[in-house]
């Protein structure tokens, strides 16, 4: 598999006339590529559903800049607002009440327009960004590539000391080592935006309804359908959803009503599933997908002397009514050795994403769950050979 | 019509599964919105169109991030780029051989990518960001809302004197006020981009394919379907490309499938449209609403002793094989009285944008030509009332 500059092997150009199952045709000397969470594995249980997800559009269908003048995100279909609140009802992750939503081109586009909207023009200095490290990579690419005035990466928040308005993103469960998490900074100053992307059944039990400021979610994650780029944001102060759509006016004019209208069509159907038969729950299959990989990846990573996995305590999952366990997107390896186990792992032909990366150490390398079964195959083959020679103290 | 806050009366709930037709209820106390340019008046022709120009996604379709990985633009739909190469072959506005092709969440995002693409973190300076006079006030937002470091907006290209690196904007045919241009300043250290949204056969003759660095293209003024925000920049340079998709990436991860391959197909049967009869011709349907429209507008403002209009030179369309008129999307209006007219036009319940908003002087407003067909007649009624009172001296 060629063009890995990229850094993608589970390329798959799909087209809406051609719903094949993803072909992946790995040898012995493929490169696997388990550094970004493309989550193209919940796509069979798409596929069963039919027409049931079938979208069909019009030519003269959604010309309009606008999709609902009296709401303040203008361009939000209003079936979608509708669909995310069933949603989270139905799930009981989130509050939705008397909240705002504004829809973005992935929860990527509103992490930007909530620091624009938390930021102040008038302010001397810009607004100090903070998370818990290990954080989000992408977090600190987004504060610093366009170099604003108005906001400034400031790292981890365990060592935050500056004096002043900050802004805290706390990650929950957290990207990259799946931990459920609160803010660290506390003070008063201080604005928070919750990261929610991965707080959905597949892989964490669902403790309570969360209930803050703001609160990002993605399409992608919940459901897999990363190519539509739909995120969404459940926000309290109007004036603050206010300031969120004109970034988002500012910066792309709003956000496709094609994805907008697929993602409420979609998320319709996730939450009639959840009420009928099991076979009709993605949650579920989800959720058993990514528990089988978790533990076939613990059975080969408890042989190891170096390598351990982070533990999850179990919880009572609100959603399923049972004690569950957290299967996370990515597995946060960690490594005894003082090795960068990025390059030494990618000698092994596996991409994976060093510690560095996130505000921690290069003995950590954070591992997609979300690769194609094959390429996860192979990875825990490559992983055991490894793990034979390091335990052998043989680090080839 | 209530909302107005968000600025617009021409508000369609579209949905997917009722194509009807816009339906507006103006009284004669109604606001008339002519502030934005949302090309609703195209929908007639996509409707007859019919099933050609429908589109059916199932619920696995167009699940991963990634498009091409071969690609630069590794988001971008390989069927999208091939229509967009076809349909500037047939038209020949643009030359799009050994040209990389950028795909973002409308040309409003790629504008954005193209600053950040054209400037240097390395500098200490952030590089001028210039267009000449009256320019699109779009662009003045989108430069200053960050308070990047990168680049500066420095205003009217016509005035500009400052030494070093700088980017200047070239919208041609312009907005607000549909004139052919060209670079202004001129100077070794500058880049171009061409902001060519409007460069369609519907607006203006198609003179020659242009040929420039940077080209940006928007498919909601093409075929009128602005709320797929989906835009294409034309780049020469890879490493330009390379670093607009970065932007992109960072910014929001790609932009929307689903609207990318319904541009695709629309696209392409625009392109086969204009090979065969006029009934199918999209252009020739969207040139004949604009010029009856102009046409009309010219008689009600030739009447008036302070009102003018700009003048365009007809010039011959490689594309249609004539001599043709300009039509733009927007009109210029100017009036030779000293007067706020965006204010005074309010007081006459028509909504329009003061020339101030684009560098210009206030006696200037900018009118969209693309209202629903009850909002411009009566727009045109209320412009001769006012006319009527002006000519009298009796501007109420």
């Amino acid at each position: 598999m060629g063009g890995l500059e990229n850094g993608a092997t589970n390329n798959q150009n799909s087209s809406p006339t051609t719903t094949k199952p993803t072909k992946t045709s790995l040898s012995p000397d493929s490169m696997i590529n388990l550094d970004q969470g493309d989550p193209t594995l919940f796509e069979p249980f798409w596929r069963k559903m039919g027409d049931k997800c079938t979208l069909v559009i019009e030519g003269c269908d959604l010309m309009s800049y606008f999709s609902d003048i009296s709401n303040i995100c203008w361009f939000l279909q209003p079936q979608l607002g509708d669909a995310i609140k069933r949603l989270h009802r139905v799930v009981g992750n989130a509050v939705t009440e008397d909240r705002n939503i504004v829809v973005g081109t992935g929860s990527t586009q509103l992490l930007m327009a909530a620091l624009y909207a938390l930021s102040s023009p008038a302010d001397r200095h810009p607004v100090s960004l903070v998370a818990a490290a290990p954080f989000y990579s992408g977090y600190k690419d987004q504060a610093e590539f366009l170099r604003s005035g108005l906001y400034k990466w400031e790292g981890d928040a365990h060592t935050f000391d500056k004096d002043g308005p900050y802004i805290e993103v706390v990650t929950s469960p957290n990207n990259p080592d799946g931990a459920i998490r609160e803010a660290v900074v506390n003070r008063g100053e201080g604005k928070l935006v919750y990261d929610l992307a991965y707080y959905w059944p597949q892989y964490t039990p669902i403790t309570q309804p969360l209930d803050h400021d703001i609160m990002l979610f993605t399409f992608s994650k919940c459901t897999g359908h990363a190519g539509s780029r739909i995120g969404w944001a459940l926000v309290k102060d109007k004036e603050v959803a206010r300031k969120m759509t004109e970034y988002m006016q500012i910066s792309s004019i709003g956000v496709s009503k094609e994805s907008q209208i697929r993602a409420a069509k979609i998320l319709g159907v996730l939450g009639e599933g959840c009420r009928t038969a099991d076979s009709e729950n993605f949650f579920e299959y989800s959720h058993s997908i990514l528990k089988e990989r978790w533990e076939r990846l613990r059975n080969v990573v408890k042989n190891s002397r170096v390598f351990s996995l982070p533990k999850y305590p179990r919880d009572y999952c609100n959603f399923t009514g049972k004690y569950m366990d957290s299967n996370p997107a990515f597995a946060w390896l960690h490594s005894k050795e003082d090795i960068d186990w990025e390059s030494r792992l990618r000698e092994h032909k596996i991409i994976a994403r060093s510690g560095e990366r996130f505000g921690a150490s290069p003995k950590h390398v954070r591992i997609s769950m979300f690769s194609p079964p094959e390429a996860f195959n192979l990875f825990l083959e490559r992983l055991s050979a490894i793990i034979d020679n390091t335990n052998g103290n043989v680090v080839t």
